[in-house]
């Protein structure tokens, strides 16, 4: 494995970077925030500037993709090899939102760069992340003397992520001839950290659901009637508790039906990273792991599936007591799938579980919202050895890898294209995704360029062999 | 066991009748709703007027007591024979809320006769029941030809039982001396029907809790932290489910110890009761009798223990779902307790068991609200007996016996002046206490003042043996 840096395209880099960043820093002016309808036009402007911006870096194919919601942008670069493999990059174009009054030290839409810092709203989440591909394809070009990519490269940088990409599916669904790709690139993680490089392999899926249960008509008396009736409040609590077992297993029959287990280089590697449990409980602002026995913290949350409490409610919420059997209790449900669980197999298996739970005398419904398919591309896979070795070159160190405990879109892009996906992003934790004084951190930015300029020829080869 | 009516108490009661409808009307007119502060006014006014209409009856003290809220009504008539017993009749002059506009037919506080049946706001609960005591001493001295009672005879009326009854403990306890008595008779409860009288042997009593268990310090995103942190809301539902074991009892350790269990006589009698399950069920506005195995659904409401969850609450509450851990999550438990059980002990045998349910990671406070005791008179009690008989002489047939599955007052009076409590009432399931419409029947009115017209010279002797 390569980890030798291309002189290069550190020259065409640092030559370029001034521009590159003046450029961010006009895109980073635009507030474009998807949940917030008075910024609409915004997110449209987003998608105009981003567009020019793309046709200007040599795209010979750009457009603005309309959805029910905000608009996408699409690029398109052939390579002049036609026997090329196709790549597709994935990133957003829209932000959280943020205001001064959050408790930003500066305008969150007027980007600064303190020190080697870059700070804005978006700095990281996503369009620093986004841009550093435009300046990534000149420099591969100018470091190899192509006029074309070595891949045929092709970009889908949306416009809703930050409003849970309700439109993007049937996206994708509607162009997916023209989204074909060989591998797909997500440019909207992170790595472990400024000092340990790392290549994100995957991310969970999520099924939801809120199941309500239905005892007496209205509340009724507990002293008349309590322990002579089904209580929905405790029928709940007993399928919360009937959840998991001793061994902190999810004891769905069925829920683990066809996964993908971690192997054991994954636990080796996962078990080398400079895991720091009670630094991450202060992340979590928790006070103590706890989870399924014989994984690891970072395998709980990373690779091993959950069923967990989002909210539960029923009876009665005021203060004090009130002695009655309540009507009605209510309990939401997410579960965290990983590889090899479908979403459909998941939800029947949840259905008829609740089912068998229930006793005499209640009735139910239960009731799922959209799904996320979990996504996941094997370590040996050649095109995640391109990118780890990509990313081993600009960090100038053998990258190690991680997975991502959250859900997102890239599972949608994995199941309609058909592709494996691989995730290339540098922010850190510390950049403060969503959270006031997001930033970027300028030494890493310019490694993403670095990365993403020497991928193309990588990708290239490995996904042709 | 006589059942033989006395023709001169029927004698007397039916020349007296007119007049007693009367009175009562016009106490009725009276709103006095305790829990409404507008109405306190005439809370006092119905003390008063109570007052005043004891001292007619003949009762040569009468009194109002001042609590920290409601006024209560105390009278007293000693026995001419300084060797009776004393006995002390509890009830109460204060009423639910009623307004027309509930459903009412006829004004709630403008007492109506239709047919055989008096409608009005407290026609059973409770101002029917305490007014039939007078015309009940009345005829008990014409019948007998006595001047005073035949038993030192006392009466306390109090004026917040439908507020919960927040001051009564302390006025007991204020006046243990005058309120000294052999037996306690509370006439503020009902019989099985109209054709199976009753007399009421206990109720059970009540601990009352609520559980809140913190986690994260906020809710936290269940992509990245979920499976591997302690969620509140499971161990909420964890603690739940673990109240009762497979036989449905209350599976806390001690909970059980010192319990006085069913006689058989009393399992017995119970399942002698003409109980129509599916008609129960329609009662409870419930689906299906479910509770703990080996005991009957009269035995479950009557004199089993209970353990009940009367609200839940924890993480997400809106629409839809939401992918958090949340910070918090609570439980509001009460406790039905029967005879032999303590609260104090009860609440020790909690909080032992719910800190021995708690993972690592997770801080909670307990809090237990104001308890209850529960009471019993066994069947074999001679002032049970007399009560029994008195009911029997009324309605010229043997009367069964039941319990309440409520907690009330008469546990303080059992508990304070540690006397036996006997329930002396008339009122059937179909008088809808708390309910628009409330009414009495006036037959069964007619046997409650004769039922205590028989009593005294009964309990004088019971009581003396």
């Amino acid at each position: 494995m390569s980890q030798t840096p291309d002189n290069a395209v550190r020259q065409y880099i640092d030559q370029h970077s001034d521009t590159f960043l003046d450029d961010l820093k006009e895109w980073l002016r635009i507030p474009s925030v998807s949940a917030q309808p008075e910024h609409a036009d915004d997110v449209r402007r987003s998608a105009d500037w981003l567009t020019g911006k793309l046709k200007e870096t040599g795209f010979p194919v750009t457009e603005v993709w309309e959805t029910a919601g905000a608009p996408a942008v699409f690029a398109e670069w052939p390579s002049e090899d036609p026997a090329a493999p196709t790549v597709l990059v994935y990133g957003h174009h829209d932000v959280q939102p943020a205001a001064l009054a959050d408790g930003w030290d500066t305008e969150p839409f007027e980007p600064v760069i303190k020190g080697k810092q870059l700070y804005a709203r978006g700095a990281a989440d996503d369009k620093g992340q986004v841009f550093f591909h435009t300046l990534g394809v000149r420099a591969h070009l100018a470091a190899t003397g192509r006029s074309t990519p070595a891949v045929h490269l092709k970009l889908l940088i949306e416009g809703e992520e930050e409003s849970g990409s309700p439109n993007f599916r049937t996206l994708i669904e509607q162009h997916r001839g023209r989204l074909a790709a060989d591998a797909v690139i997500v440019s909207d993680t992170g790595m472990w950290s400024e000092t340990t490089p790392t290549v994100c392999t995957g991310m969970r899926g999520l099924v939801e659901c809120e199941l309500s249960v239905c005892g007496p008509d209205q509340d009724i008396h507990s002293g008349s009637f309590g322990g002579a009736v089904p209580n929905p409040a405790t029928v709940v609590g007993r399928i919360v508790a009937a959840l998991h077992d001793g061994q902190g297993r999810v004891a769905i029959p069925g829920f683990y039906d066809g996964i993908v287990e971690l192997t054991d280089r994954e636990r080796k590697l996962f078990a080398e990273l400079p895991f720091d449990e009670q630094e991450w409980l202060r992340t979590a602002k928790s006070y103590a792991a706890h989870g399924e026995q014989g994984y690891s913290t970072l395998e709980r949350i990373w690779a091993r599936p959950t069923a967990e409490v989002n909210g539960i409610g029923g009876g009665y919420q005021g203060a004090g007591g009130k002695t009655v059997v309540p009507a009605a209790a209510f309990v939401k449900l997410s579960f965290r799938i990983v590889a090899g669980q479908d979403p459909a197999r998941v939800e029947a298996a949840i259905t008829q579980w609740v089912e068998a739970q229930l006793p005499a005398g209640v009735r139910h419904t239960l009731t799922f919202s959209g799904a996320t398919r979990p996504c996941l591309t094997p370590l040996d896979h050649p095109a995640l050895e391109a990118v780890a070795r990509a990313m081993g070159r600009a960090f100038e160190q053998p990258v190690r890898f991680t997975r991502e405990g959250g859900s997102g879109p890239a599972a949608d892009l994995q199941d309609v294209l058909e592709s494996p996906v691989l995730f290339l992003g540098i922010s850190v934790p510390s950049d403060g995704w969503h959270a006031p004084n997001e930033k970027v951190e300028l030494d890493l930015l310019t490694k993403g360029v670095e990365a993403a300029a020497y991928l193309w020829t990588d990708l290239a080869e490995s996904l042709r062999t």
